[in-house]
């Protein structure tokens, strides 16, 4: 079961495209902490993905509400790994698949627009995902981020389904 | 050499992340064919990819122009290739890497919002890209389709540079 986490989302158009994203990579379960954005105008974001804001879209007010009942929690960070200051282990997108199973809850959680995930927030989860780019400007937007993520958990998700190695 | 092809985009918001993405990913060409959106609105979407807009874009007006002295030619589409009626080849983005080489100029082709790439677009490249995602709605988000295309190959190239096999 994956769940994915938006803490404080800020603009409306990424809450509308993720909702879009949960649909075209069939997400179980989203979380939005605590959105800072317009929910209505999120949805002119969304295409078909429209549903996912209206009916399956959990609203949740505090962090630790949308963490509570988690297996396994990764946190994600545009800043890399060597930085010195860790407090969780680092892991890449492709990683995911150790960690992806019928029996597990994962969480996946992506930070705000203006200052991705607090130090506590990290803190609390399991590991903190990177995914690598430009070192001097790996910043992706904030749905960008989320949607390399999906695709790398369907691609996971569906090879293991089929029992093929469709990730090589 | 890998060249980044967008065809008539129609939403500022796209051709302004996809800048960003251009910088995030390190693409080393950006054509731009006949945009339909005002380009000083992309800029706020581009965030520390304005310079992208303003100095790496080349704007062109027909297809041809973009795709002429390129060596191989990857239209992408949203649409499976399960239907039947393939006009080229069909991979899948972790296959990008059989055609990646430095002395190789690559063009990855991507469609309008509204109705993506013609025929005669896709009949003109070599391979037809599709990434896979839920059969009831694997459409993405132009931007997003973009992200997830160029985090591959940034993957595929930079494991390539350091010769050790991270795509697995
Ligand atoms: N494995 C890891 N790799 C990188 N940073 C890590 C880490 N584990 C913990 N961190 C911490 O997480 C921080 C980055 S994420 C937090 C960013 C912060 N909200 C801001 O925008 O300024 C780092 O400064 C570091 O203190
Ligand atoms: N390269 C990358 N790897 C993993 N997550 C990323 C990412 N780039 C952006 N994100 C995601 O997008 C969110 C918003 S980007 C946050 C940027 C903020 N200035 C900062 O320094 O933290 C991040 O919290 C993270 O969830
Ligand atoms: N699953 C997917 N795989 C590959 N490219 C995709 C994609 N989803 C969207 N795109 C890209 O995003 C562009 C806009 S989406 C185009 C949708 C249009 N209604 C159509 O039926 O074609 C497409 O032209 C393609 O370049």
């Amino acid at each position: 079961m994956i769940r994915l986490i938006v803490v404080e989302p800020e603009g409306s158009y990424n809450v509308g495209f993720i909702a879009r994203l949960v649909k075209n990579f069939e997400v179980d379960e989203f979380y939005l902490v605590n959105p800072k954005c317009k929910m209505e105008e999120a949805i002119n974001f969304s295409a078909q993905g429209r549903d996912i804001l209206e009916k399956k879209a959990l609203i949740v007010s505090a962090f630790d509400d949308a963490i509570k009942d988690l297996d396994i929690k990764i946190a994600t960070s545009s800043i890399a790994d060597n930085e010195g200051d860790l407090l969780r282990r680092s892991i890449k997108p492709w990683e995911i698949g150790k960690f992806i199973s019928d029996d597990k809850k994962i969480g996946l959680i992506f930070g705000r627009e203006s200052v991705g995930l607090t130090r506590e927030e990290i803190f609390k989860s399991d590991f903190l995902l990177h995914i690598p780019g430009n070192p001097a400007y790996p910043v992706l937007n904030l749905s960008h981020a989320v949607s390399i993520v999906l695709y790398e958990v369907y691609k996971l998700r569906t090879s293991s389904i089929k029992n093929e190695n469709i990730s090589n």
